[in-house]
């Protein structure tokens, strides 16, 4: 750990009212304070570094200016609020960020009065903020609403439905568009290149554009929107034609790194008749902090880092990441099947889709924050007759399930889908976790869904995926590295719906959907040790489900267990409900009667955690698979709990 | 049924390629008599009549300059294909749309291969001809893609995913803005204000501006994106500054229904070499049927109707239709507490808000066809204290789903959803029934679900909604009419996750949950004939369940039964998972054995049909139960049916 900045400003300010309290030119001094104790606190935990550094001043201005908590601050996926917790509050647990029982990596509202709407997902702000814009209207109370959104969240389709709604919000409504070209990856499309035509176009207004332009203040309000268009927009303004079109007034840009703009302008927006009005900031990823500044991605996510050397932690050398294996998985399938493409929403290194990119660049496609159009536009190359990989993460896949239904499920159209960080992701916490895949897709007639149990399986099923052409179908997998299983040099083509037996027992079955394997295989250890004989069964598919092999397990077995890292509907459900179709699980069924059980994600929104702990927590571990079957063996019509019959 | 229309030059056209082949001075009659033919085959069948009759001029043209089906023409939400049905060899079904085994009523890739992409819900067709065009290139196949799409449209954020996304696709990609300033309800938002402005601020394109503009031709591919702006763009075009900056070339406004100035632009539109192009194309819905264009909804949607005098065939009177049920019941919450408000997308017609938004203007949100942020503004609402009542079709808050979970579910925000249309909903078929929302709103953490059996258990749930603040809450209720109960004066607040008898008995037990305990009635009356006792719960949660009443029901009677309308993975998979996680299905629990059986939604997408029939074929009418039951009674371990043990 790193010495701890001396900080002797920062360190009166205990909440936004004493930062209000300041004199203008102590800002700099803060905020100055303010980066180097975020930057001490990143390299403590890790986390999103370069985001937090770009919006210090802006962060520092509109607490300076705006009346928070009352006047309600929103920001934009929330990955930036590290200087925002540490001026509201919760500096003193600014080091536990991302860690179990610790401060959340993004905006919470349970945390703090001073995060009105929790975000980690991108493109909510403006929504949230029409909503606390509009009941403050409705109940003629004071307070402003500010979505700080950034340049890459505005691609996304919901940014733009509340644009479209942003009207009646009026000068109740600030959106500060953070505009620093770049969200996780290079930005893409057309309102990025237009944003980028703005800024190059123009000179950042000076302090006395400022003055000038707001010297009328916005004026009072008027009805006639062809006046209000005309005269007020294009006089007042200067670009922002989009914006403009969509009904704000533009301001901008402005040098978001430049308290001396920042503060009169946002003050004359606070204090403007009209609106709503889009504030065009325009700021730096990573700002402040050479080895941020000058690295690829800006330290968009860094591990512990060195401050003096910005050198990160190594992660132990280890199995590959789980994305990894994809893109390079895909890159081989590619090579055999010109009609392959990949398409990615914005995340080309966390699914592996850069590595296909590089190999075939006129084959990859990034969209943007976009997933609905992602699966749309998958959907339309497969009707084309190419063979889409769409891969996204899990939580990330529910922005598009209108998409997986519509476009792809009814029309029956192979659309592949990979589904990366599914299942629980340890430090980013319930917002990321990919908790529901399996439920939302199984229920949808048509689909295949696989789970990759290790790193080994998903190049067989990436290579499975390649050669089904007759239904949607996807894989699950989740963050994080593979097993260390050793990677197939040919893979092999699954049969659709048919799972495997890794061991072969009497008395109890484990029926195993993905990740959970490897446990569900100490399990049957510890079983065996207590002369429990054991199966386990990886049934690869939730659907369409192995039906000969879960009747054979379960008509032989006394015990059988479900085990997956979805919610509840997913595996269990489905096996439940073809076991009740059935009538296995009719009482009296065999000698003894079969003990049927599914361990799932409970119903909960676990919070951050080292994935060791919350799989604890959830109870889908070796151990927590061993009570089950012990307690389900105990279990009788009496109630009363009977010893093992072993 | 009226006499059908005399038809002497459409009676020639049975593929597209017939219509190629025609002077450009027949396309006028063609076009009258495309429009007699729709109307009288909707005034036979009903169905969507405006938005057809609106682009007759438009559907004729685009096939007669386009080269379809090798160019993939994509209607947006499909609704007003009905001409281009007729057009592309199915005028011999017309007479068959909407009902069973006929045409779909919207467009459907197993049809014809003139309809490359399906759709029925919006905003679609702009992703899917970007794959198109895309597949196209990358394979070097000729053909362009169109899309037409409304201006309603344009308001949902996909659309906007995808222009952000189109200038990749060049010159194969064509969209036509068909703006007929209305979708089904007026249209909101600025992007509407902004289409109008354009509108009226214009004279539309006369024959000599289209020739001059495209006299010089689209250019040569120019890679200077700056020249292309500047000097292009805005040299060529009127207007349309919108979709300039987001990469498109604008063209319009134009008279859709024109032939003279239509079949011109799509020509230079066509052979340009540079793109993507939007052309912006103003209709009138109803156009040419002086019934449509006279009313205010320029029939929409029409039940049959007699063609002179334009009279629809009136519904037998009957019971209240649930949305109405559901605005008036709001209506009553609302004049007691000021906190209420409500919110649809698009829809105030169909979800009922339009009551609400009679009674209370200022509290009532149409937000356009935009659910995503239908469902944040009502997350912002919420937190901000509001109650707010998202009204939205259960297949269409699929495209919020995200917004659902993460916005709502995980900030344990006490969002209201009124989820009309859940389960079967007859002639508009697959792309519109509600089949999957208990699954996928069950599976989340916090969320409680009900849904209403007939109308009076509307009221008292929209009532306990109205009260319930500690959760997201959501109620489900079909398409159509109320049961024909007595609504209740003053509604009761229902206890949470508790169901109530219906009636009680001692061998049968079904568990009902929504608009099948009708039917589970009729089937108890029908096994009590055959001296089955039968026991009727409606359970009325998915989520809590009640599981007192559960564990009871499956203590104490030899056979259950669940039934929903909802795909696998809702009320059945939950009941199995209680049951299963309390051993109740543990083999031998008592004496004879319990059965437990899931009636649900066949995992298929269901076609068009009459109610009743899709019912019928779906397995969830009485006589379905009663087979289960007796099937479930005959069933023993062995395999072979034993006699009823009555």
């Amino acid at each position: 750990m790193s010495e701890l900045p001396t900080t002797p400003l920062l360190d009166t300010i205990h909440v936004p009212a004493d930062l209000r309290a300041l004199k203008p030119d102590q800002l700099r001094q803060l905020a100055d304070e303010l980066r180097a104790e975020v930057i001490s606190a990143v390299g403590t935990t890790g986390g999103h570094l370069g985001s937090g550094l770009g919006v210090v001043e802006l962060t520092t201005a509109i607490h300076y200016v705006f009346d928070t908590p009352r006047d309600r601050l929103v920001w934009d996926v929330g990955h930036q609020c590290y200087p925002h917790k540490i001026l509201t509050g919760r500096r003193d647990r600014i080091r536990t960020l991302r860690q179990g029982g610790g401060l959340s990596g993004f905006t919470k509202r349970s945390e703090s009065e001073y995060d009105p709407f929790g975000a980690a997902h991108s493109s909510t702000s403006i929504s949230a903020s029409i909503g606390f814009a509009t009941a403050n209207r409705l109940t003629d109370r004071p307070g402003k609403a500010i979505a700080v959104i950034g340049d890459g969240s505005m691609s996304a389709g919901m940014a733009y439905e509340a644009m479209n709604n942003a009207e009646k919000a009026g000068n109740r409504l600030v959106v500060i568009l953070n505009d620093n070209d770049m969200s996780i990856a290079p930005p893409v499309g057309g309102l990025s290149a237009y944003l980028s035509r703005i800024v190059s176009s123009r000179e950042f207004l000076g302090l006395r554009d400022i003055l000038r332009k707001f010297a009328r203040k916005l004026p009072r309000p008027i009805h006639n929107a062809a006046r209000k268009t005309d005269e007020f927009a294009r006089g007042l303004t200067m670009g922002g034609t989009l914006f403009e079109e969509l009904g704000f007034y533009y301001v901008g840009p402005i040098d978001g790194h430049n308290l001396d703009h920042l503060i009169p302008v946002l003050e004359n927006v606070r204090d403007a008749e009209e609106g709503p009005i889009l504030v065009h900031v325009v700021t730096k990823k990573g700002k402040g902090y050479a080895p941020a500044e000058e690295s690829a991605d800006k330290y968009h996510g860094v591990q512990k880092f060195d401050v003096i050397t910005g050198t990160q932690a190594k992660a132990p050398p280890g199995p590959p990441a789980y994305q990894n294996v994809f893109g390079d998985a895909l890159v081989e399938e590619a090579k055999r099947d010109p009609t392959i493409v990949a398409i990615t929403a914005a995340m080309p290194g966390g699914t592996g889709v850069d590595r296909f990119a590089k190999a075939f660049p006129d084959r990859a496609f990034d969209v943007g924050i976009a997933e609905q159009h992602a699966v749309t536009f998958a959907a339309g190359l497969a009707a084309q007759g190419m063979r889409p990989f769409c891969a996204i993460y899990s939580t990330f896949l529910q922005r598009a399930y209108d998409q997986v239904v519509h476009d792809v499920a009814i029309q029956n159209l192979p659309v592949r889908f990979a589904i990366d960080r599914a299942g629980l992701v340890g430090a980013d916490g319930a917002t990321h976790a990919g908790s529901f895949d399996v439920t939302y897709l199984a229920t949808l007639p048509n689909f295949v869904v696989m789970a990759a149990a290790d790193e080994a399986e998903l190049v067989h099923m990436v290579h499975t995926m390649a050669l089904h052409d007759s239904s949607p179908i996807a894989v699950r997998y989740p963050r994080g590295n593979g097993t260390g299983v050793v990677l197939p040099e040919t893979p092999e083509r699954l049969a659709i719906g048919k799972g495997r037996m890794m061991r072969e027992g009497k008395k109890v079955a484990i029926l195993s959907l993905g990740t959970r394997l490897a446990e569900a295989l100490h399990a049957a250890d510890a079983l065996e040790a207590k002369g429990l004989s054991t199966s386990v069964a990886d049934l690869r598919f939730a659907k369409p489900l192995d039906e000969a092999l879960i009747r054979r397990l379960l008509t032989t077995h006394e015990v059988a267990v479900t085990i997956e890292e979805n919610a509840v509907g997913g595996l269990g459900a489905h096996v439940l409900t073809l076991a009740s179709d059935a009538g296995l699980l009719d009482g009296g069924l065999i000698d003894g009667g079969l003990k049927l059980r599914t361990m799932r994600l409970p119903d909960i929104f676990q919070d951050q955690d080292k994935p060791e702990l919350q799989y604890a927590a959830a109870g889908l571990d070796a151990a927590a698979i061993v009570d089950t079957v012990l307690t389900a063996l105990r279990h009788n019509s009496t109630g009363v709990e009977a010893g093992v019959r072993a």
